[in-house]
């Protein structure tokens, strides 16, 4: 069986399974699934694991793996503006862990919890050959929810702060470039309980920029037009990352490696409002475009409005016999066709 | 560092982390997390993995792994009376699955789920090189919650049915007795709900009822005293798979796989009410003795009250460096003393 997209492998998974009468979101429709409790309570509930990421050598460092497992799922609240309830961890340990890997790896969960004031509510403990941490994360919504659907056309597409972070550190990682890149990303909890009553849809870029403006696009049957230039919303690391290993800006938001902003889309009406609101928590959300009624991505490269295939760029990454020297090469290609267009 | 004893490791990872304000059980005080989320509303929630018992070969049939994946949370769910409100599942898959392990893997879940009436929320999908299947369940519970702690000196102790199916299941398994031994235990969700009104603690078998015993008394600081002869209570494929191999009967009892059943404890008072409950729902919960006022398990072996260090003999399964062989012979060792004793 191939194993290429990750949406159809998950589509046959879970192809047979009731869905429960009390889930207000369907299959990739929100981050966190939303589950209503009570007349107006939701409890948001999200899962992720931290595995390939440490079996491929891109997370070696305990604190990191700790604090990633907490921050990769309370990001997945924050994008459905859930307010945190607590974590559940299931800690996969080697049998022959030092104590100081254990002690930093734990510390990097504390922090991370600590940070985001979301306690640790209990977990399990596994043995095995491969180290693998996974966490579920839940939260409350009271009244309205937020989900990745919901946006219209000649709505504003904005970004929680720069992105590209998470791509530079992957690609620094994976290329040996720079061994001791430093990445500890911050999940938007804060952010996310504002958005709650601004955004019409909201999705961490979790999988990088490119592939959550794809599955923004596919769950609201929509386009994205990103007619800002890139050197508004790239992170002056990702793009200095480019400058020194001479590749293009736009790789920094095609990797699969996200920086765990949020995307959400604001309508017009309400853009003054949240804008000062957001910027009365000392918060500046860059504006990265607009909704249009075509489902199609389009981005600003090289002066001209680029049509994007973020759904090919998006799997090509799924494939686990190849190499981030291969993904290079074939990015290269599609910019050279972004070139050539006139 | 040695891991030898799950307790005081799982006391070592969580000791700098901060408790919820709302969660209601303290570190092994329940089977499930409990949090309060209104002002009768309690949120059940527990996470597990299928791991070791994939490693060690106890469990190879995709059906059974996917069955026990939910049914191992569920049971949680049960032993605090909660009614299921879903699950999500984190499922580490190997690169190389067949299709037809998929499938299997996936009706294993999808039948557990409809069996318990618990939906699938979401999920997360990983690869790795070993398989590992972990799940999260949630449930609600309303006005009054049940834990492990919370019995008095003189209740009975009960056990929702006959014990030993899991020990007789992992014996015939690991010494490829008998290659085919079918096992998918049931997780007792309506008992536990049932329960929740009559019981004054209550805890799963999943670690066999040593294990279970021997962390009831340490969470109540009481003893309990198993004053029914074993032949009451241990289960009939249990006691011919004894016969078969010449072992003693109590050893479906000692190791740790359990069969999923409840153990509780009922007051003098509720007996009579909670047992015409019981039976009108069909259910025939089995006696096995007493609490009693100092920290001891007391079995009726050999014609004799005796105390087992239940301690001891759960943290003999915790080194993984030693087989099912050598657990029998340290057992077989325990029995000569239980037989001496006059």
């Amino acid at each position: 069986m191939l194993l290429t997209n990750e949406n159809n492998f998950v589509e046959l998974l879970v192809k047979n399974f009731a869905r429960s009468q009390n889930q207000i979101n369907t299959l990739n429709e929100s981050d966190s699934e939303l589950i209503k409790i009570s007349d107006e309570l939701f409890l948001a509930a999200t899962t992720d694991s931290i595995c390939e990421e440490i079996q491929e050598g891109l997370y070696d460092n305990p604190y990191m793996i700790g604090w990633m497992t907490v921050s990769v799922n309370v990001s997945d609240l924050a994008a459905v503006g859930a307010s945190p309830l607590g974590i559940l961890l299931n800690q996969t340990f080697l049998h022959d862990h030092t104590e100081e890997f254990i002690t930093e790896l734990q510390k990097g969960i504390n922090d991370a919890c600590n940070t985001y004031s979301i306690p640790v509510l209990g977990g399990d403990t596994n043995y095995s050959s491969v180290l693998q941490m996974s966490a579920t994360a839940l939260g409350i919504v009271k009244n309205k929810v937020m989900k990745r659907k919901g946006c219209m056309p000649e709505e504003m597409i904005y970004s929680s702060a720069k992105l590209g972070e998470g791509n530079a550190f992957a690609f620094s990682k994976l290329t040996k470039k720079k061994q001791r890149y430093n990445f500890l990303p911050m999940a938007r909890i804060k952010e996310g309980i504002l958005l709650r009553e601004f955004a019409s849809c909201c999705m961490d870029t979790s999988d990088g920029m490119f592939s959550t403006l794809d599955q923004l696009m596919r769950v609201n049957n929509l386009g994205l037009c990103i007619d800002q230039p890139i050197e508004n919303f790239i992170s002056k690391q990702a793009a200095s990352i480019c400058k020194e290993n001479n590749i293009p800006k736009w790789f920094m938001l095609a990797g699969i490696h996200g920086e765990y902003e949020l995307l959400f889309t604001i309508s017009k009406e309400n853009e003054n409002e949240f804008l000062s609101t957001a910027n009365s928590i000392n918060w500046f959300p860059i504006k990265l475009g607009k909704v249009i009624p075509f489902p199609e991505i389009k981005i600003q490269l090289y002066n001209k409005m680029q049509s994007v295939n973020t759904g090919e760029i998006r799997n090509m990454f799924n494939n686990p016999n190849v190499d981030i020297h291969y993904f290079i090469s074939e990015l290269m290609k599609i910019d050279n066709n972004f070139r050539r267009i006139k």
